[in-house]
């Protein structure tokens, strides 16, 4: 990694932040128990890849920081709704969070519930305000709802449910992982685009490719560590797919295999790029970045 | 209630169940089983109040039925999935409603918690999309996230839970029931009119009154009814509010006075109505239903 990408990445995070501090009400405004809620579960945390594939995949076609602030948030805002409810304990049961107590362990479940529910529609509100163009606004809009509706983000935890203790194979653990993680991923980098300009059909297909790419790297990437990093270092219970029964590459491919296919999915993303030269050389750290990410 | 009405309302409850069957994927889409449990929860029942107020007010300004179909579907996806996560054991933990097993009884509680994501992100594709302008549509999508976010349904039902055990003064207990049902009463009256033009400051002005009048009225015959009906006429659990403690107009201001109240805030939303003469027919009868209803 580069000492001028971190320090872009860096900058793009701190940049995350404040867009996120700025569109989630602040714990004065009513009802300040829910905003408290809201803000512990959205701030301070996380590695904010969605935001920085948006801010990246902007930069590719100048596009405004004005409109790259509020899709980086909307995006965040509702990873961090699917992280609260994912969490529950109707759902993953899970205590630790980005080596925080998660939200229905600090507050309770109610609590949880509705701070996942009003952080989806805060993600909405804010992608139909600012200075872009209402169409720019729309086709954002558009983009985010299907990304994270029954068709994609949704979709995806509904088909991981329905997975637990069955013997996938191999495409049906890609389309899962394609609507779980990968539809998020992808429109992150199309709202990035789209803030800058209406893309052509080849910059789309290139654009979906990458995305498509480094998605399933995500994933392959997320399954690895959860085999082998510890709790500490990933920053939520760790070795939970095994425990879980679910799942994964590595227990479908092992360790070695899962390990190179990250690498061709990442060579894959790089090859995505190439019509765009040096322009995108964000989006390709940003390839290398989650395929080499440690937590 | 006149005949004409009646026949205008059964034939607009038609119109709304066909848009919510359209505008939600069907069960053969996959993940079939989400896409089932949503549908469940969403139609074949239910007064269907928020939609009839959305073509009510959208005959105001002749809206196009197009757009109001889209808007009341939205908002009607935006009620089921408050209910169907209300209803849920961290909730309310109500095992009916609309006369069915709530959506964690019939499926479980993670497919009732993703059912609720879901159809919360498919009300904003659905009023993202269609033949308004892009101004207009995005005008829907900030009413809509708006009104069902923080400081509006969600920041309603966290006042609610924080309020459960404590003695409420009349204007807390107000000001819970305008964010917690007037908020969504009131977007759907300003979607069905936004569909129709853009709105000047008096015409806003007078469908606010009207909505905040409504929103309230039918907040208090809730009251009245859970204190009176039967589980059988409600469709629902009676009596939950007195059993779970909870803070209402009747425990507040008695009997009498809640229904005399209800009364009250109906003349005041006819009154609001004047100026629009004969074309507010609609929303007077709806006014009118809102607070005659038995369930």
């Amino acid at each position: 990694m580069s000492q001028q990408f971190r320090v872009w990445m860096q900058q793009k995070q701190d940049q995350c932040e404040r867009a996120l501090a700025d569109f989630i009400p602040q714990a004065s405004v009513v009802p300040g128990h829910l905003h408290e809620a809201m803000r512990y579960a959205a701030l301070d945390g996380g590695k904010r890849v969605r935001p920085l594939l948006v801010y990246a995949a902007g930069q590719l076609f100048d596009a405004p920081q004005e409109a790259l602030d509020r899709a980086a948030a909307a995006v965040e805002m509702i990873h961090a709704y699917s992280l609260v409810h994912d969490d529950m304990p109707c759902m993953d049961d899970d205590a630790l969070r980005r080596g925080k107590p998660t939200v229905h362990v600090k507050y309770d479940e109610a609590t949880a519930l509705l701070v996942g529910d009003a952080l989806q529609a805060q993600a909405f509100l804010v992608l139909s305000e600012g200075n872009a163009s209402a169409e720019t606004r729309l086709g954002l809009v558009r983009l985010l709802a299907h990304a994270s509706g029954s068709v994609g983000m949704c979709g995806g935890q509904a088909i991981d449910l329905a997975s637990v203790g069955l013997a996938l194979t191999r495409e049906q653990l890609e389309q899962m992982h394609r609507l779980k993680t990968g539809a998020l991923l992808r429109a992150s980098v199309l709202l990035g685009a789209s803030c800058g300009k209406t893309l052509n059909p080849e910059e789309t297909v290139a654009l979906n490719t990458y995305a498509a790419a480094i998605g399933l790297a995500f994933q392959v990437v997320d399954d690895v560590l959860d085999a082998t990093a510890d709790s500490a270092t990933l920053g939520k219970t760790a070795g939970k797919d095994a425990a879980d029964n679910k799942p994964t590459y590595v227990s479908l491919l092992g360790l070695p295999a899962s390990q190179e296919l990250a690498q061709q999915l990442c060579r894959e993303a790089h090859g995505a790029l190439d019509s765009f030269g040096e322009k995108a050389q964000l989006l390709r750290d940003l390839a290398d970045l989650i395929v080499q990410r440690q937590a």
